[in-house]
């Protein structure tokens, strides 16, 4: 894996807070990222997939929630994480579609998994989060397939690529390649060590909105482009945003660092077009959900909500930084029918940023 | 198709208001069901489709609402209605653990029939909706393929059979054979007709809660039976409630009407158990939306909202009636591993209801 | 205080799970509610307050939820019970146009009984909750007033009045009196005992709709009163539902087993009108919420959600047996213009229910 | 009323659209605001009203919606205006702990111009929004008043005062003095102009967070203050804001647009405090929803969806600038206990962004 340069790597510091080791969301201990890419002609597509932890994530689930910024979206399995307040699944990202795959996919691999499941407990909630990336890609070519989900799973680890890769292969951020990106903060509670890290999957926005460090640097693009992009059409496109951490947040403590996750997309501009499904999900490491619980009532951890500002602000930093990498990872692509999209980092340089 | 006794050949009338012609969802002017079964050894499950009306649903569009009144369950397509307050795909029904097949089928089959899907316009939002018919069916084996989906889009049709049948082939409910059931309701609006539709997939409840306009008859099952079924404990079972009309309701109005099905379930004795994800899905076919409309302003109609009250009685009378027709149209059926579900038609007789 | 006889006390038996010691919220210990009642003339009105626990609810705030079955209500402080999932004072419930004042004065006393809000702290969050006694009482009149809350904080105890008292006194339901009723359901978790508590503020329904145990009495009081109530017409009225437990639910759960209360109540005949606003608030004393907690990271604990059905069917029972004791104890009524309700107690002697 | 400058003044242009005549929500055909100012010794607050339009808005209400970006807030109203989509009262703005008179005042206001409220039709849901002024307001004393909700409702003209005035008169923004602030776009639809229109009610924010026109410009204010801001601690304050249209958008539609409200807010680099209740009201004058409306199915008006882009736009640039108005047109106040907040247009000067 080719070490790629990232946003600080340009000397663009985006917040006050300190970041994680890697400045990944595998800085929360037990993450693993995995990716799928297919990218040959027309086909601008593939898989990412994230591993809450290293064991059996439908015997020990995790606490969890979602939030829904923009629901003209297609995610699958949302209304179970609200209703229980878990996940059990990892959590696979794809295009649009794609999510009937890969759905099925999941829950073949959950099947594979655990005996139990269908026949001596109940069923499986898959977590399935999309983009459209069908200007760029063969969309209605359905590339994606079973096998990639379970290769993608296979591959997860805690050092993975950011940009034009994964579920990120044929994504468009702001009319620029986009993609996969990813930051983390961490921060001290009662003198222990907590992280919170993002990943996001990078599809919205027009070119002209981009703000960088709360300079406009879309227009300048505009500019070096010699384009006039002034128009509010339809862009049919999202973004996807997963939280993690291993402070002990309650489901309705993930849900309000999930509101959080807006502040940090609209420092980089974007306006949650009409379009653009918009969606956060959130999960903590830092309680366990045993499916077979043996106790009725059980004992667990919270953070005192006196204190939650500070992962609020995690979030906010973690995600505008995870949108940027998204962008200054990913290489220019060229997609079916001859459609483009440039890398910001052809673009950095010439921009008064850094 | 053979005729089968419904809970009114009984003499069992629920509420006071007028059914429809055929006290089916189709007598919502347009809509159109179909089914396919899947019935061998211990393959026990199918699908059904409901069409909103006979036209491009991608392209007409209908308002619509949903209500999740226990999200413990994986139906497929809620928050893009909730966003937009329309459906523009058939309503698929089928087995939990068949919902990713469908819904890539389901994208198929929209793809097939609108050339501009995920090229010249958006992607598309699939609804499918599940329950789990495991007890019965060989969940695990996954039997429902795709061109089961494509097949019962062609079964649809105006006239439909209820009980163990497409998608309710393995259901189970009250821990009777439960299925598919259906009702209507009709009422004036200003000198005109209007209809209000019901059809459920029922998979919920214990034997022993099982009340037929107020009788506590689920008791007396289990007497006859020679059960005592008094436990608690958890069944991974669920409740889908699609409701049809053409009073032309907008998104908000279809939602209230939703959160009044509840009523009539709770009449027939189910206590919305932790496991059963139940979930209501309405539609009116009173206004169109149009996927190309050429105009920024567009005139529709809309209830006046002091009247809404008659339409939640219908809702709550046709609701508690396709339930009792899901359960005395059902078959009694053996399954997996020999498990089996009788039918309420070998006891109604027995019981003081009639 | 003359003990009224009690749905029960007809042979009436709700359910199947055992009633606390008194069949009363107040059962869950350390719960206290108080009344005061203005009943003279066309005034037909009062309050009720009900007391999470014994200390300074502000200082030890319990975990809460809050679930609205039909908003068409004016329940003062739902927002920041939904965010923080906290009830932080007495809960008052009082006449629909009596909110200002009883939110006013419960500010008052709050600010009285903490010298730090406002000052060295933030604010406080009032919950005020609400029906019309409009019918009976003469409620553009606004005769509660601040006093009256601050008296009935002081009256609150562990034994306490149902029926036209309180809050209640001008209540209506099913167009018969209504007002104010209490049930209670115990149950075992891991060998120790644990209380559900319910208080109902009853003013829903049509007279023809009112069922009880499954008999559809409603119809037959119409036949006695010689009175053909088939109306869908609109009543402004509502239901108020206070759940506490002393099991230590979290606030997700709590919503949850508040969405059950809807069974119980359907049980009684009641459609949700469209004017009737329904709410139902919970709360646990099973964790404290300390305003000044120390530590950063707090242990709580969490019922085993695998367990909860159990409480789902405490909370039906109860709040379908409260509903039936606001009738049942209310006496009939005279109020503003004439305006009448008789008493259920009148009838039920006549009704073959028992 | 003398003239203050405003942001624009000071050649800070927010956003691509044109704003309104007067850039102001009263820029909204029929809208009027109305002030009363508290402003002596340690009393900092008051009222701010806004009238939907002119005529009696219980009889002929209007569209709406609100958003909740953080409940920490003690808004009275909400539940109702979710369930039926529309709001019958003008709006009133105050102190937190002033909800309850206010509450009180405008029920009393409905009841003096609607005789039938309460009699011989239902009851009027008022509608309240706070923030605590508690910093520079001795906020315990409760100096607000029934008779200020009067004057303010009998003050509502369309020149309106912004800055520290009215309820703003008390109010901290970025812990510098905000409080009132206005903005408005306008657009075309079919020919037509439309107008969107912002009125925010300020206190949220720490100094050194604020961004103007994406510079950091809290973090200079600090330099110049020589203070070290950098805390994350909690702030007991709020966010108010009021969105008015003449475009005639459902209730749906203008959720969808109340949710675009935190991305201006977020532009001026606010992280959503924990402690910062943000609510967001919209209403559209575009369609009226007569209480006694004689139809039962009626013609409305609504906004092809298509299209909605360009109104989220007109709420982030007018909500982005009504925040700017909202500080820069506040006067430096000294309030209880000498606590002090300077104006923003003390800096403005020293600042790089003019």
């Amino acid at each position: 894996m080719k070490k790629k340069k990232r946003i600080r790597d340009y000397g663009i510091i985006i917040g006050n807070m300190k970041t994680g080791e890697k400045d990944l969301i595998t800085d929360v201990k037990g993450v693993k990222v995995g990716h799928i890419t297919l990218d040959e002609d027309k086909v601008k597509t593939g898989v990412t997939v994230i591993l809450p932890h290293e064991r059996n994530i439908f015997k020990e689930k995790v606490f969890a929630a979602n939030h829904i910024i923009n629901g003209f979206g297609k995610t699958i399995g949302t209304i179970q994480i609200e209703e229980l307040g878990t996940i059990e699944t990892p959590i696979v990202l794809t295009n649009t579609l794609g999510v009937g795959t890969a759905c099925d996919a999941l829950i073949e691999y959950m099947l594979k998994t655990n005996d139990d499941i269908g026949k001596t407990t109940g069923t499986v909630n898959p977590i399935i989060c999309e983009c459209n990336d069908g200007y760029l890609n063969d969309i209605r070519g359905r590339h994606v397939k079973k096998e990639h989900i379970f290769e993608a799973i296979g591959n997860a680890q805690e050092m993975f690529e950011e940009g034009a890769i994964g579920a990120g292969t044929g994504m468009s951020c702001y009319q620029l390649k986009g993609g996969i990106g990813s930051s983390s903060r961490v921060l001290m509670l009662d003198d222990t060590k907590y992280t919170v890290g993002v990943l996001v999957l990078t599809n919205m926005g027009k070119k002209e909105d981009l703000i960088i460090k709360g300079k406009e640097v879309g227009k300048r693009i505009c500019e070096i482009d010699n384009e006039d992009n002034l128009n509010v059409g339809e862009t049919k496109e999202s973004l996807i945003i997963i939280l993690a951490t291993d402070i002990p947040l309650t489901p309705r403590q993930l849900k309000r660092i999930s509101k959080r996750a807006i502040v940090g997309s609209s420092k980089t501009g974007s306006f949650i077009d009409n379009g653009s499904g918009e969606i956060v999900i959130a999960f903590s490491t830092g309680n366990k959900v045993l499916h077979y619980e043996p106790n009725k009532i059980v004992n667990i951890k919270r953070l005192n909500e006196n204190y939650i500002n500070l992962i609020f602000r995690a979030v906010v930093e973690s995600t505008e930084e995870a949108i940027l990498n998204s962008l200054v990872t990913a290489k220019a692509t060229i997609g079916r029918d001859g459609n483009k999209r440039n890398s910001l980092k052809n673009y950095i340089e010439k921009l008064e940023i850094i």
